[in-house]
């Protein structure tokens, strides 16, 4: 390792980083965000949401290290380095997490458990059918690590899954769209629609009315990628209008969501702590340190980032 | 066909399944239980939980067919014609509902759902952590149709799953364990314990107190099979004393579950009103039909109950 490596992440867990990555990286000081005494000795930066125009205090900067899968919350960035490669934190770990939620929430919506808990609730014994799993349209927006893992186990639990994203993909057992030409077609088959895309200014806000209305009517919403790819102001008109039945939302535009967000009081809406796909910090910590390591060393970079595609 | 058929169903669907076996099954006089001009002439019995001794005036009933995948209500009937072969509803859609059901059930448990629930009702951002599938161990009791369906999902999906059956069973990707010998070592492995065994005379009551204290401390059940494999009195006193942390229940011994039931003010059991693999009344009439055929013309009939067993 070649100089020093500067972390900002939440003050709760700031401490936690420094000691941990400190112990991966023998040899290597950790410097938080807020104490750095040399900030030329600085090589490498590990960040969570770090202030804007920040890094470029680093002028020996070599690579940007994110603290999760997504990357969108660096390049939000508008006086990021230039030219400074950017790596991101993947791996199986991520994505059993993120296959676990969303099998977990198609199902649930699938047998529709919001009735079936309605009913626990008010000690009333109340049947609900539902059709089997082979007879229910699920559709996967994106298909990078996450979609196609999850697109896979649903599947294989005897789903009609679909598929969508830019450029085409290969899935067995899962019809798989491509592009703006193959989105009407996706959206149609999609009773359940799950998101795992990519928060690029392509996809920002692309779970709006305009999709709304594409989708079989009353057909429910998954959103486990990011707060930025839903159109807040369009769900609950959505919902008032019967587009939409429900909608469950593992994330929020701004997190946590606010107290006084209309979302909380909406029993439509059912929401999740940012917990899809949580990174347990060991497991990340480990895999930014080898992945560190890798950089220097200048071998293969799989979590390496394509700064034209975003991610 | 040769004979008449004789139905006891709910009087909610008794006409649905004279008016659906009649045209299945064209020249076959369909007759319910009220109304059997000839006793004698019946062939066929077809029947949910019908009145003990009532099979006795059909002098010459020659197969007895049960509304379902158990048959325990059938033998429940102290005084069953002797000799008179009893076949069962098996089939792919009910392996499929039992199977999302599972695993939807499982998941929620493994996740923690009821935690997120509360917090969500009570609008607040908390998250929980749980380990991966891998070093979440999940018991399935009962390895047959339903239950090997139901542990190879699970398996699919990453868990740590273990069976055990009464002879031994092999299936890919799950620790079988068999009988009495293989009890101990895999409730010690069940962090989650799915009851999907027949109701026989040895499984009656097998979900009790004795039982429960070879779980992990703190583990979650779900019984999925029949209200009579779990000693109800047992329950909420495993729950107070920390053996169990929550219960799933899709049966009763009494259902629908009484209003006055216990169950039904404790909010660590979820109930869910046996919807777990709800016939699907056509499919289920299809399968009869298709049955009663096969028996009258000699053919080979895999749902055949073998009365020794029970299942």
């Amino acid at each position: 390792m070649q100089g020093d490596v500067v972390v900002h992440v939440g003050a709760a867990r700031a401490e936690w980083w420094r000691e941990t990555l400190s112990a991966l990286m023998p040899g290597t000081p950790i410097r938080l965000w807020d104490d750095v005494p040399d900030p030329d000795a600085v090589s490498a930066a590990v960040v969570w949401k770090h202030p804007p125009g920040g890094l470029r205090r680093f002028a020996n900067l070599k690579v940007i290290v994110s603290i999760g899968a997504g990357v969108d919350h660096v390049f939000v960035d508008p006086d990021l380095p230039a030219g400074v490669p950017v790596l991101r934190i993947t791996g199986d770990d991520l994505t059993q997490r993120m296959k676990e939620y969303v099998v977990w929430q198609v199902l649930a919506l699938h047998r529709r458990g919001w009735e079936l808990a309605e009913a626990r609730a008010a000690h009333q014994w109340r049947q609900v059918v539902t059709p089997l799993a082979g007879r229910r349209g699920v559709g996967i927006m994106g298909l990078g690590r996450l979609g196609a893992a999850a697109a896979q186990a649903l599947a294989g639990l005897g789903f009609a899954v679909h598929g969508w994203s830019r450029s085409r993909r290969e899935i067995a057992g899962v019809t798989c769209h491509a592009g703006e030409a193959g989105l009407g077609a996706f959206l149609a088959a999609s009773e359940i629609l799950v998101c795992l895309l990519p928060l690029t200014p392509q996809t920002e806000g692309i779970l709006d009315r305009a999709l709304f209305e594409k989708l079989p009517k009353g057909a429910a919403i998954v959103n486990a990628a990011r707060g930025g790819h839903l159109a807040e102001a369009d769900l609950i008109p959505a919902l008032d209008a019967g587009l939409l039945s429900r909608a469950v939302l593992d994330v929020a535009r701004v997190e946590p969501l606010p107290q006084n967000h209309p979302f909380w009081a909406d029993a439509r809406i059912d929401i999740t702590p940012h917990i899809a796909s949580l990174i347990d910090p060991e497991t990340g910590a480990g895999r930014i340190a080898a992945n560190l390591r890798r950089f220097f060393a200048g071998e293969d970079l799989p979590d390496l980032v394509d700064p034209a595609r975003g991610y």
